[in-house]
């Protein structure tokens, strides 16, 4: 039996991965899934039957890509750094030409002995750096977009992180054939992903049987356990690939739209960001249900974007990054308990430095955070409904779990599931909460309840 | 028409004024009023009508008592203070010996133009001295307990600011009656605030025909209109000092019992505190209209403070305060942004000090934060439902209220009454958002709604 973890912050969350302002994306998602011409936004979320191009797996020789992939420096990052980072591509398709780039650091301490951890950020269609640089990696960006300073609290301090940019199309991950990112959908993303991993396990061969773990956030819902499926059903093929996969764990899940939906509302109305008046109004004109629309929901939701206001959909409570262009906030340079609310810019700004490219092995390109146009919401109401409407049996019931004497967050552990709160955190978990992020981490790969007192 | 404002923080906020761990007293409220040995802890909400004593209103020459009443100076306050402070007694009652104290500021400048501003804490039977040096005033206490620094966001920048501890029995304030004390009651309360003004008026006859607020949090959601109503009706007797009331604000106001219940627990659920199976058993099994009781609402009530744990109920995203004996937090000293958890603790360490009660002409005393064995709760799912139940008809949509460019809250205008919303403050919120607090208080001032841009 697997480990299977779902974390959840407490603060706001909707939003995803947008270089604009979020909270104005936020509603155009919703806005789309009730209009009449909905563009075709959501080249991410197909959710077409895999093609049969994948059986039987591709497997290339990988010997001594490892050694080229090997990072020597990081432009700007700090003295005394005493881990082994590596990035390149693994060719997942060689007849579309189709790549997906990873980024790879291994743990400063006995990362032999220690489990190999895959990060997917969602999206659909952002990058796995953003978590890599912003979230829980080695490394986070002063506001000059230029330097680096260490986290203090990386997971990689517990564990081997491997981040993927996917599916081909996302951050540098790219395919010759371009028909290929119209038709990403859920189960290819799925499918290349297991394809990357069955590689990149070929080219780092010492990690091929270690104990592997999935994690991720956001619409990463989709992709952490779909792929955690791919795992389980490909390592009952004889001659296949043995996975050795011993849990998941995602934060703030995008699991199902139509709960999400309802969730995020109740979110927004509990947490006086928008009037009774528009709530009441949402659930009486908005079907959630079907992807239908009617005038009177399409107003309705208009409505909530001006009654939210500029707000960060990532952290309703955080400061929104009010000029961009200068980057001058107010974060304390070198600090990761201060966080940036221009961190956006100061990714793009980084990952589209030539050098930063080239030190990447990077094909020289112009990166995005986020590609497409695609967001998601998921407030800790829709994770409830989500599970909720899983009927499992509970096994610990709702407890506070404590660091430091204070409430990290609220638990509660269904039977083959656990929801946990993380107090105080935005979408971003690790960003706005990085000590309580890692010792909830530390929790998950010790396969123990964190601690109630 | 009188102004009416009532505001809200949007963060946690039931917990009143304790110098234990609040949130465990917050639910001693509930536990008591559902328990058939209820102690007597309502000393200071007795509904019971006020006597005759009070009628007509007794009023004593004040000749010269405003000049022994000058503070020389705080002890621990900083260099360069601009301002005039007073404190000392108004006696309200004289056979009894009842006499209520004050703590009285002027604003730096142009104190002869601007308004006069009555400040009361709520609890019921906290010290407005809260209020005074830990939200609002001009001066905050530094960790040490024993310094005091400049708050750049005090209210007397805009107003004079007159903090009154009340009833008799809380702070200062005493009866050598002691009788009294078990006869507080809301009517009472305003019976003797309304005498102590018409004398504290005789006393700073300057301030007579001067403009007059009356503002106030918490369980001052019945101090404030009933006093309000109690000058209101006094205005119209003749031969009456008539006080120039030009409207009240509440900040999180604890106004409907039966409904702040049910807010509580919806936002407690709502934020991820209790869970959903502890969130329908309470109104499965609580009745909160009568006062009547049940094992079962008993048992739940019981389980909701196991599963909150140990949080701030003030602030369910603040830092506790981990060792109130040391008082070595992280705040940083001098900084008003930075809001030390033990602030209670330093509050009753510097009210303590005879040095400091010499200094405020106050009788030599323990002093209390809060006397009495009460709490309150009151978030803004509470408020919505205490408002909705008044079904006043709108008059400004709901909408976000900005300053520095940042959503500072939202606001929704009823006729004669407005609803807005600080983000991200705690119950107490100058405490929390003292930069817009007062931006809220200037507009609340000018009679204006706070910008939408």
């Amino acid at each position: 039996m697997i480990k299977l973890i779902a974390t959840v912050c407490i603060l706001a969350l909707f939003g995803l991965c947008n270089a604009d302002i979020q909270a104005n994306r936020l509603f155009k998602l919703l806005k789309s899934k009730h209009s009449r011409n909905s563009p075709n936004n959501y080249k991410w979320m197909v959710s077409e039957e895999a093609t049969d191009e994948y059986s039987p797996v591709y497997i290339a020789p990988q010997d001594g890509l490892a050694a080229l992939d090997k990072i020597s420096a990081l432009p700007g990052q700090p003295e005394g750094v005493n881990f082994s980072q590596y990035s390149g591509y693994v060719t997942v398709n060689p007849n579309a030409g189709r790549a997906l780039f990873y980024y790879f650091v291994e743990s400063p301490t006995d990362s032999s002995t220690k489990p190999l951890v895959l990060w997917l950020n969602g999206g659909p269609g952002c990058s796995s750096l953003m978590g890599a640089m912003s979230e829980l990696g080695p490394f986070r960006i002063n506001s000059d977009g230029k330097t680096l300073f260490m986290n203090d609290y990386a997971w990689s301090n517990v564990a081997n992180m491997l981040f993927l940019e996917s599916p081909a199309g996302v951050g540098f991950s790219y395919s010759n054939t371009t028909s290929d990112y119209h038709k990403s959908g859920d189960k290819n993303t799925a499918d290349d992903a297991y394809i990357f991993l069955v590689n990149w396990l070929e080219r780092f061969p010492q990690y091929k049987t270690r104990d592997f773990y999935i994690t991720g956030e956001s619409y990463a819902g989709h992709y952490v356990p779909q792929l955690a499926y791919t795992i389980l059903l490909n390592n009952k093929k004889t001659n296949q690939t043995v996975i050795n996969i011993k849990g998941i764990a995602i934060g703030n899940a995008a699991i199902d739209e139509e709960l999400d939906q309802k969730g995020m509302y109740d979110y927004l109305w509990s947490h006086a960001i928008i009037s009774d008046s528009t709530h009441d109004a949402i659930f009486k004109y908005c079907d959630f249900a079907s992807n239908s629309t009617s005038t009177m929901c399409n107003a309705i939701i208009n409505k909530v974007g001006n009654e939210m206001g500029d707000v960060d959909a990532y952290n309703i409570y955080a400061p929104i990054c009010v000029t961009p262009a200068e980057r001058n906030t107010s974060a304390v340079p070198g600090s990761v308990t201060s966080f940036d609310p221009c961190w956006q810019y100061i990714l793009e700004f980084y990952f589209n430095d030539s050098m930063v490219q080239k030190a990447l092995h990077a094909k020289p390109t112009s990166w995005d955070l986020c590609s497409g146009d695609v967001d998601a919401q998921v407030p800790i109401t829709s994770s409830r409904y989500a599970i909720n409407a899983l009927k499992l049996p509970i096994e610990t019931a709702w407890r506070p779990w404590y660091l430091n004497k204070e409430v990290g967050g609220y638990l509660e552990a269904y039977k083959g599931l656990l929801l946990i709160t993380v107090r105080g955190a935005g979408h971003t978990v690790p960003s706005y909460q990085p000590q309580r992020a890692l010792s909830l981490f530390s929790s998950f790969l010790g396969g123990i309840l964190p601690p109630s007192s």
